[in-house]
């Protein structure tokens, strides 16, 4: 085994000095935990590099591959999973040097992109162009473009505009052994062989490390209506839904529910005054964009309109501006204020089921929460529309074990073969619950590919399975 | 060597006499040649398997991959590159009996089939729910969906809701070695682990065989706006493509482009009275689907409107009735009719390149085919928006080898970094040509990846690569 030393300057021989860092106490910090894991700090890191550009990517990878060390892709570090958060000792590689926005092309509608480059900066860069890049999530200030794609980012806006899987149509990724794979095509129709694109996106940095890609653009939106609508139950959210949908076609964007409890924190909870009055089954906040203002406006009213007259909707309100529009997501994006409510320390979880069992599955968590932990109480919210839960518990003065409720959630939702990651992934925090996602074949068919691609194991090592 | 005999009395005693057929002269013919490639007579068919379900399917590949006898999957034979021809001794498995619709569920929008259903049932199906399934060809009558998928299909309406691989939200396969991977899941968000889905898609099953899917639906537009506008040149090809994009949204569903030639044989070349005057640089037929039908129609004619007041659009025809919707759809349809017209026979490619630089690759093309082969005449058409053209090059009196304009016309796709198959695949026919759209490194990956899922190589050998 090679000490850090030897590492160190083996790597500063090959790279240049000024891509190559010692860790230390001082500069370690950042590389060790995300949003969602605390690394371990007795995790040895033999180097923490900083390439500027593909070829040293491939040449860092070829170097560790060679020597059988355990390389660590880094971009943001804003996962909730552990994805990034070294567990064996390893070279870290950070991509946040490769940031360069290497061409928009309107007519194309692409934007080609460095791995590094943090996503707001891309949304500006769409903005200037007068496009629109739709990927989106509460991260966008530090999260990098490359962890976005290799975690398949999902989002706010994934009902109309799918995850980050479908908003790409190039990629470039290094393999283990250091062979650059690319493939930055800027066109949506290209069947010459196996998609290896996909091989690299949602994956978590365990098959290669994406270096660049070209991303999809679309036509910014002239108009955005935003409303809130109570109705009575679950029944009622899905009548609502059918009628959204058939309603606004591709123009609704966002179809988010808040249950009674959620909508209670989320307000008064909070010291905000209630759009809607409290008491309803569910609030469901509805947003549409389209191109045409005066003709958007009007549907979304009469759409409305028409669900309260059947009965469906009991209470609506439809914001008038911008401000008012913010007041009403302010409601839905609460969780971020929650630290300052009676709603905090909390056990969160993000899980899909179909859309249709959603309401079922919240009776069934009720109960098993109830039957198991009679004072825990759980909040529910989510993306209805794309099968996505977020179920939110409460923990203050509680101790019970973390791990037992988590195994309690998910294997309600294997009975109804959901997924116990909707979009944050499995990382290191999720790995002992995969097996209730997916079955022993395709664990084993993950593995067959893993093994293939990077046979040495270095990339990502104790991450996913 | 097993003999013929030996493999169907050994698959008959395994499935069942009613699975397994011994070929012969009556009943061999539909199982060796698609809509492109004739198949050698000379390959022989060990037997024709039609299995009813998952399991039997598993028992045939099981059986194929102990003693290492080729298995060549069919669909409806609708392909155009001979991914479904034998072109070795080989099991022959058909889906076709797998037909079940086996459940829609509206509110997930969902639609869960099994892979020999026929694309034209699950447009059908969707549509007596109410719904939509936007995947939509020429095959439609006889293509089935495990080889819509397998192909990755694009079609008509792919600017909207893109290709099949994004059509897709759960996937049953199985493996060469019999192993069933299964993963019927109906949500959109699932990020746990590697998306194995992606595999079957689109490689043309040689790394495995779809038997089942979950589809997605969509909402049925309300109304659908039809015209076709002239222009004078690509530039204004663009320029109208940016004015449909910002002014439709997602609204906009078909920008196909029409050159001056393949309109003139379009329409007066069959005997039809061109909608527009013939003389114009370029005749794009854009077609929006919304929810709206009067604000859709009106803002369609704004748009249009305003195209013409700005000097991009020269004329322009708007269908007032489904009928006249069906005539200008006619004109972009009649490759179709040239069977009867002197544009027959005819050599055609299905190729991508970026939407901003197909006006300049028509251009390379006329250029290289006058200067080699002087009197040889090129039409094109195209899906603009998707980066997509078609060329067609006229072979009557004509003795130019094939080949020789198919690598001319591949290497200046090459030149820009397109793809030498848009949307039909490589199969038998541009296996010589793959290395023209996909790197040395690329094309070792799919070997690596194929050898580690299929080692025995008996899935759909010949193929791609």
């Amino acid at each position: 085994m090679l000490s850090q030393h030897d590492v160190i300057s083996d790597l500063a021989e090959l790279l240049g000095a000024d891509i190559v860092v010692a860790p230390d106490a001082s500069n370690i910090v950042r590389h060790m935990s995300d949003f969602g894991v605390r690394g371990d700090p007795a995790v040895a890191i033999l180097a923490l590099t900083y390439p500027r550009d593909t070829q040293q990517v491939a040449a860092i990878l070829r170097y560790c591959n060679q020597r059988q060390i355990a390389v660590q892709p880094q971009g943001g570090m804003t996962g909730l999973v552990g994805g990034a958060v070294p567990v064996r000792p390893c070279v870290v590689v950070c991509m946040e040097r490769m940031r360069a926005i290497r061409e928009i092309d309107t007519a194309s509608a692409t934007m080609t992109v460095e791995a590094g480059v943090v996503m707001e900066a891309v949304q500006r860069a769409a903005e200037g162009a007068g496009m629109f890049f739709p990927l989106d999530l509460g991260g966008r200030g530090s999260c990098q473009i490359g962890g976005n794609l290799s975690t398949n980012a999902g989002g706010n806006r994934v009902l109309r505009f799918g995850m980050a899987r479908e908003l790409v149509l190039g990629l470039e990724a290094v393999l283990a052994d250091g062979t650059v794979i690319s493939s930055l095509s800027k066109v949506i129709k290209n069947n010459t062989g196996y998609d290896l694109r996909q091989l690299f996106i949602g994956s978590e940095g365990t098959l290669g490390i994406i270096t660049a890609v070209v991303l999809r653009l679309f036509a910014k939106a002239r108009h955005v209506c935003t409303g809130i609508s109570a109705v009575d139950h679950y029944q009622g959210v899905l009548d609502l839904l059918q009628r959204a949908r058939t309603g606004f076609g591709p123009q609704l964007t966002a179809f988010e529910v808040m249950w009674p409890q959620f909508y209670q924190i989320g307000t008064v909870g909070l010291g905000r005054k209630p759009p809607l009055e409290p008491g309803y089954g569910a609030y469901v906040l509805i947003e549409t964009m389209g191109f045409d203002p005066e003709a958007d406006q009007r549907r979304y009213e009469e759409i409305i309109g028409a669900a309260m007259e059947a009965g469906i909707v009991r209470d609506a309100i439809i914001a008038q501006s911008q401000r008012e529009a913010s007041e009403l997501w302010a409601v839905r994006d609460s969780p971020g204020e929650w630290q300052r409510s009676a709603h905090w320390p909390q056990l969160s979880f993000d899980v899909s089921v179909p859309t249709g069992e959603i309401g079922d599955l919240i009776g069934q968590i009720g109960a098993t929460l109830e039957a198991r932990w009679p004072t825990l109480q759980a909040l529910y919210f989510g993306h209805v529309a794309d099968g996505n839960l977020h179920v939110s518990v409460g923990m203050a003065g509680h101790s019970v074990p973390e791990l037992e409720i988590e195994r309690a959630v998910y294997e309600l939702v294997s009975g109804r073969r959901g997924s116990i990651s909707a979009e944050h992934g499995i990382g290191s925090l999720k790995r002992e619950f995969l097996h209730l996602s997916r079955s022993p074949e395709e664990i084993a068919l993950m593995r067959t590919i893993k093994q293939a691609i990077d046979p040495n194991g270095i990339l990502n090592p104790g991450k996913i399975f």
